[in-house]
């Protein structure tokens, strides 16, 4: 229902009026695929056979979200009039180039990351562009990462400048359990000392922002020494990318997540042709 | 009206029913400070003032949109109820952060060309992020790049998968011209022959796409030699980056459109900072 | 899609809370038909098959849009509830009205206009009833005329308006052609000097506005006589009517464009009657 | 409110994505006047002056609704940026030209029928534009004339379409006060019979569809003579026109309803002028 | 089509971004059935059976609409995706269950009411939960009762206020007469003089607000001494329960309003067991 | 915002399309007083305030949300035009007499469990009027009880349905902790054995449904034996009323949540009355 809603918002903004490109062709029917022009992990077919759905044509998911598509490969059929497919070409485009990039560079930071620590989980952020949380998020989810909130209001996240105005670490997790009852705690914290405080205060999880691998490691020792390492999911945040991810991966924790796999996104190259 | 009810969306989509974290915050007014972490042409800061506005906000913005921000500069500053700030700051700094990757890349695109070709201009395309066309759009604006097609009902742009249902580069500017009646048209061209047909039948552009720098300026020189260069823009695409940009620009073109500065943007690293 | 919210739209407007009289009805099938009270030119019949059937009513097209009905004809014959059929009737017979009213006028003005110019095309203009104007434009296209800008953001049309801002043609023009890239420019002009303004600095179209049969036919000719008749489209406005459009339509001149046709219709005389 | 999103929507309607020839002008402000072309009934000034609030100008009504404005009276200045002027100028236009339009041929038919019928009503119908009932019986309502339902679920109304099915005036308006218990009832009929089973099964009002004025006469004088006629309003309708209205309003009726003063407009000629 | 955008947003409500509970489930089809915990009117069957096709399962009404449920009937059965049927659950069984104690009591009170007085009605009143006008007058008409005006644009019903403002009962009733032309009237009176007053004026309705059975009684045997029962329906209201209705009905009055039965509803007991 | 449009639907829902009865009344300005006809804590002042200004009416409130009114005392002073208070009277009173009865039973309830069990919270449930459930939620906050899953996104809640399906309580709870990361958990369960089966899997909640009080008493402290009771938050609920709830609370449990306070509202009994 909403999905179909955020299509039907995309088609009319690329389409305005009408295609008064696509309004010059008979009104025939023809069939066109989706092909890779690069490898890639693919994502956004699924949302992509539902936009052809939405003006009238079938499509044939030939890769499927999660799947990997090699340079050339098609990656979806679709059948229908020439002027629906034409229209809606660019917007299917738009979104699965931007999925399936998302959903790539997700795929690669699990495999390094799994490759040294197998329990550790990839994660966005809400560092998403405005209107596409939700695909954005998907595309996460298909490649294995781990979605994080989706928005404000499903867990309490404490972050630098909620503590510059709360004070302490200590005050604002009895706060949040007192006026938050009812959603999970996470703490940013930067130090040893601010971890072990929201621990014993019973936050849920903490973050380990900007901090360099080495730093994390000893935090995190120093937690399990303590014995408290299993009352606390550990996430790190901030400044990790491809060449530096192994070492951060390496230290017992639980989650990374990486803002630039949404804020900054590489679009996959597709494109589309019609079948003579 | 209308970027009003967008950024609400936007709002919407990023809170929810409600910032759970936030609410913990004493009801205090605070100013805050968005900090550029790189240096970058700065985009959106228009558009973060009218959203803090709608969250009761005020903004002073110290870096305008179009005006150049070093690594530590202070591009804004907010002042009103710390929940309200702290509710709009990831919303608020997804769109300039974005905004202002586009606005970086376009006039660096931008700079190439002209130092080699004073009237050329960088345009966008339609490769933008679903939902945000509007906005990359304004990016490449602030930039002085050519914003181009917003959506499909502005003018007639005859590809490569229309002509190959309408046969022929002549026969298409020709229904063009009797049912587009009153819009300008371009056609997508990869010879020469198919650039003299284009213009001799009255397109007002051509596009080149996908040709490497000499081919293009083979095609130019021959349009030129017939006496015809004046009758047509023309356009190139495809394949165009910050290192072979110079080369293309170099052939006396009108236009060059880039898809990436909106389908792969590289966010600038942007960051809200409570002043205590 | 959008028709049918527009419809909807209609529907509400008409029957609000519910259509008090017909619920009083049995819960029975009846078939009924649309008539033609007066002979004319059916525009609408597609858009009440397709109101008829948001009702769950069943519609038989017996006269299409684009053919003639002579007094008593059946345009249409509908099947369904006998509640449905009378709750969506006047809405059904508002809209065929009306269209068959612009449709009608329309094709007789090319009927006469065509019997003196066989290249003149009948224009409709953007004074249509709020609300209104795609089925405005649809009748008039039905009828084979023009139906010129949708909305102002299709082509350039500087009016008179516009001049006395801009203070002169030459200096409109060149703005226009800076700042609206990609567009068609019409320029209104009332005067050979201007309209030979428009013409050197490279406008698409002039329109000759309120002048008389001589004067235009004067303008046009010295147009011709410069030997720059084929770089424009020359359109006329204003005043034209029934008993002048033959006058007019002897220039030589591409399109004619009238208000009145949308301005003030006079509705067709169509009746809805069950048949028993 | 509402009246608010139904300018918003006339506007979005004329103007799209931006108004491409007023966006060259100079962002300057000016003083435009709307000027009556020919005598008339103003109507639409009030929402028109809404109208341009709308887009952050002012208006200054100099010719209110329902007083008259002679050939060349300025009806309205406005005052405010021209581009934004000028971008709603047609929509202001085409919202006055048809409600002015209504109300001076209202106006009219009641200035005639008054002369020899003093307690009678001319009255709309529900033949209005769809999407513009609201704003076409306002233009009625301010020429003094009788707006009747705005939709259908405001009275009942049995037409000669329901009659066919039920049967009976008598069964009808049974039925009617049964299941529309809280509801004015009308009935159209056609003779004298129909019109006293009307009125002795309870009716409210009756309407004498179609008749010639010596029809309606007898049957009124007729039901004077059985001494009912004050339980009973009387509406005619069908065919009345500015020549044979007198013969019809001399009878003793209430209510004269005529669905060509919204069903075939004749728009008054409005324009609107820069003020240098 | 109103009913299902009203049922789409009860769902969303209640629903949010998603049923984190249910989507742990497997993807399995199950048949649940909503049972009786208490003897009932049922009302709502219909409406749930549509909320359930919304979420694509079936459902199979056992007990409908206007029939009685005893404890541990099974009023309905629901074929579906677990995932489905249990994140409808809680919105279904809201419904049905304000829906039934809605209908439950307003049914008791029709029986007692006809015991003693049978053409008596008995009448819900705008006091119901906002939002839930139409479901809650749904459900009074299920229980065969009257649902009165739906909104203040019905009927004309002039209260104390209105008459504190308004002077006198003949004013007002004679200003209904003139502005509201079309519409039934009905007065709130409190004394014999102003319930004549009223009727004299040719109000269609009278309600006596507040008064005991006797003072009911003593009016209405006044009005019908006076022989004008006839001209006016009589409606009571205020402070009217279960244990005093019988005397008020015993008077010849028409209509029994009562307030309690939707601004204080006792819901009844309903839950929803999956079959094994 | 939100607010904002709810109450204006609410207003429409009730004006429909005017208020007939009061666009009779002068055009006056008036003052009016809402008072409490019996003793309340007052919920929805607030509300009220801002609905009244949406009429462009000011109001002043008396007694605060969450304040007690006795009988007579005036909860809030209206001050603007006649038309607008009389037209959104019946629209404010619904809210608040709904509001506060909500109000009034929640803290009765909360009264009598503090008095036994200081540190038990009284909490809604989701079973409120469809559409109310942000109103119905602000009524409990209002009394200070617990407000609990506003939708069904916010909190894991394994309930009866879902172990049938599940199998067992382990089961549930690993797959919740699995799927649902980032959520607190709860479990309904019914025995000793299943509490422990939840608490050892780390549920962070568990509700024991429908049991006596001395079940709930045996099963606290069983838990409390296990020295595991601070592991986990317990919740009772079903079939708790005023007369049982003194048995309840005296166990160590941390929520009572009590359906009926929403389900089955016993609306305060307020009036608006004109000041003269």
């Amino acid at each position: 229902m909403k999905i179909d809603k955020l299509l039907l918002n995309f088609l009319e903004e690329d389409i305005g009026k009408g295609d008064i490109t696509s309004n010059i062709l008979p009104d025939i029917n023809i069939s066109a695929s989706i092909i890779a022009r690069e490898d890639a992990l693919i994502a956004g077919a699924d949302v992509c056979k539902r936009l052809f759905a939405l003006v009238d044509c079938s499509a044939d998911v030939l890769i499927k979200d999660g799947s990997y598509a090699s340079k050339d490969d098609v990656v979806m059929e679709i059948n229908g009039k020439a002027r629906s497919i034409l229209s809606a070409e660019r917007t299917a485009l738009n979104l699965m180039m931007r999925m399936s990039g998302i959903a790539t560079i997700t795929r690669r930071y699990i495999e390094i990351a799994k490759s040294v620590n197998d329990k550790v989980m990839i994660s966005g952020t809400r560092k998403t562009a405005p209107g596409l949380r939700y695909l954005d998020k998907k595309a996460i989810e298909i490649a294995d990462g781990y979605t994080h909130r989706y928005s404000l209001d499903e867990m309490v996240l404490i972050k630098d400048n909620h503590l510059a105005i709360l004070g302490s670490v200590r005050d604002a997790v009895r706060l949040a359990k007192k006026y938050a009852y009812g959603y999970k705690i996470e703490v940013e914290v930067e130090s040893l000392k601010d971890a072990i405080d929201a621990i014993e205060e019973g936050a849920d999880m903490i973050m380990l922002d900007n901090l360099k691998p080495d730093e994390v490691y000893e935090i995190v020792e120093a937690i399990k020494k303590k014995g408290i390492r299993d009352e606390i999911k550990i996430e790190i945040s901030g400044g990790i990318n491809l060449t530096n991810i192994r070492d951060y991966a390496k230290a017992d924790i639980d989650i990374i997540s990486i803002g630039s796999i949404t804020h900054s996104v590489k679009a996959i190259d597709l494109s589309l042709e019609i079948n003579l």
